[in-house]
């Protein structure tokens, strides 16, 4: 029995209220050894606050040195093993530019490139051709018709594009990435490596064909390749699992889309965090839990800015008043990985995490920050528990066994 | 290889002696933030100068946020994964009201109801029968023969009985309740989901029958309902697995039960604390291993008596001299699970847990409570492994590869 069968076994409803506030690659690292991280050096006198009356600890996104991306990070998050539940790349490109996946679509990531006279191709990026002129040509393609399935193709940036054929019968994401990662050579074809794949190549195919065919006078862009072919994950759902209603509160469509392959339901078009928790505060009585996603805690770590990510931080601890003064049953602060500046990347270090309820069991810290939570109550636990303590905290599992 | 298979592959005998001291439902939480826990609210002078000389850790009974019943939690504090071990609900039952179940039994929870002309359920539960009327009745039904099986019934409280199948051939425990749980209903007739279950259902249907036949003029109880089927769970034994005589000092049937279940030896019949301890000096040269079980500290944090807990505490505390004076070369002290009376029932909170030997490299605290406890020595650790750390503690363990 995995975590989630288990879970799923104990769920019991009340009526209480759960919120998951996620900064997005909120831990850090110092400088130089003594020194704070950025979330050390912020002036957070809310999370300080809350910390006196919560247990801390440091959350490990998948497993001890591997730095996750957004998507394994969120799926811990949300209580899923990131190593079981994998999100194919064609799928997490489609969810982060706000396609909504369905059951049987196959999402492919491609890339305009070029080809000679002789099909060979002579720039795998197509020169990385300008998102103002790419957008079209991608737009373009939506006209390929390709009978008993549906064609969806939207631009990505610059070379990149996004399709997904859906309603197709049996359709898999077993398929070969038909990028040759070389120049002067032609173009893989779509190879499927099981019968769901192949019936997916073999509409690969005809749709490479027929963007060629409408292509070939293009100077800049003249043909296309194709990889990571992905069905849509099969993940459990919230309502299944935990037996929650819940809502995403976030700016950036990757993480709605994350939040919605979990079924979460995605509130408003908030564009500031501000904004964000205005949505919180608008849709409270709907919902049982809230997942609430702040980006810039991670954009400054990958910009390498210290004192930018030390101000997004600070703005992160400016709405914490604003969530408690809802009254929530538990709240759960942490990051779907570390993103220290001292990197530029996201990293595999411990998220410092705090846990809210009446009945978490406070470990004595009052200030919250990467070496307490490494001190804290809940010890060095792997994301994907995390859900499950804030269900334990929210009184909605039961007894395990007799 | 799982823990118990490594264990096995790695064990070897000498003279050590190993005490495991168990305080039911030992951890628990402050009442406020910053308030103390009951351990951490009582005068334990005897725990707090074994802490000196120990490692503490925070034992996780089951997995974070699960609240385990007493099976689950023992069997995680006997080594064997909780989630893999599964005790069912019938053979649990027999084991709490002292019924040692041997190979090829099967156990059954059984409800008197009852019925009208028509056969239909009135009352699921024979309005809840006292005791004194009930459980004469569960007794006469021993009278009931059933042509290749011993059956053997036994009253637990108010409508509510166990029977066991035993000697039959090849019995098995997967058979479907027959409760409909609703009235105004049939009874369900025993469906044995495969062939195994299906030979206990052909015994359990010629049961309820004569059962039935017996009853039909009782008035308060003239039929009964049957649930959680449960062949004898199969758990490697501690003479197997560790290579340890083993013994279990418990005043309660369902502890001498769980630990008659991994093949303990069940030693004297003591009713208190002190004579627990009493038979534990009379077996002292015994056996190599002492499962000693308090039942208190759990009770009056079910009680939700917080005082309560903190005088229980105390004795419990009050024995530690007695068990030291005795030498062991190891002792674990911990719990099952924490009770908090915060909560009035399990929780999932981490247990405070303390291992002494000569080699446990102590972590410095000198107190003993939750907070010590989440920043000892040990870490956060399953409550599976601390049998290992006990092998390893007594030298009982060799080296895993060259």
């Amino acid at each position: 029995m995995d975590q989630i069968d288990l879970v799923r076994s104990l769920k019991t409803k009340n009526d209480t209220k759960i919120v998951m506030f996620v900064g997005d690659g909120l831990g850090g690292l110092p400088h130089e050894p003594g020194g704070k991280t950025e979330l050390e050096a912020a002036k957070t006198p809310n999370l300080d606050a809350l910390a006196a009356k919560s247990v801390q600890g440091a959350s490990i996104p998948v497993k001890p040195g591997i730095s996750p991306g957004s998507g394994p990070g969120h799926l811990g998050l949300f209580g899923y093993d990131p190593l079981k539940h994998l999100i194919g790349r064609g799928a997490l490109e489609a969810t982060g530019i706000g396609l909504v996946l369905q059951p049987g679509d196959v999402a492919v990531r491609c890339n305009f490139c070029t080809i000679d006279a002789d099909g060979k191709i002579t720039d795998r990026r197509a020169g990385r051709i300008p998102t103002e002129e790419s957008a079209p040509l991608a737009e373009s393609l939506n006209a390929i018709k390709i009978p008993g399935v549906e064609v969806i193709v939207k631009p990505v940036k610059e070379h990149r594009f996004v399709v997904v054929f859906r309603g197709g019968d049996g359709l898999g994401g077993n398929v070969h990435d038909t990028d040759p990662q070389a120049t002067g050579v032609l173009p893989l074809d779509p190879v499927g490596v099981d019968e769901a794949g192949q019936k997916t190549a073999a509409i690969a195919k005809q749709f490479v064909e027929a963007a060629k065919e409408m292509l070939k006078d293009e100077k800049k862009a003249n043909c296309l390749t194709m990889r990571g072919f992905s069905a849509k994950p099969e993940i459990p759902s919230y309502e299944d699992v935990y037996g929650l209603k819940a809502a995403a509160i976030a700016v950036y469509p990757m993480y709605k889309g994350l939040a919605s392959l979990v079924g979460m339901e995605i509130l408003g078009k908030p564009q500031t965090l501000e904004e964000e928790i205005k949505v919180l505060e608008e849709n409270w009585d709907k919902y049982d839990f809230f997942f609430i996603h702040f980006k810039y805690t991670d954009s400054s770590g990958e910009d390498g800015d210290f004192d930018a990510k030390v101000k997004r931080t600070e703005e992160f601890d400016a709405q914490i008043p604003r969530i408690l003064a809802l009254n929530p049953d538990v709240v759960i602060v942490t990051g779907d990985h570390s993103t220290p500046s001292f990197l530029a990347s996201h990293s595999w270090h411990p998220v410092p995490t705090m846990l809210y309820s009446n009945c978490c069991r406070p470990d004595g810290h009052t200030t919250f920050g990467e070496n307490t939570a490494c001190r804290g109550g809940l010890g060095h636990i792997e994301a994907q528990y995390l859900m499950t303590l804030a269900m334990a905290n929210a009184h909605r599992l039961q007894k395990y066994g007799a």
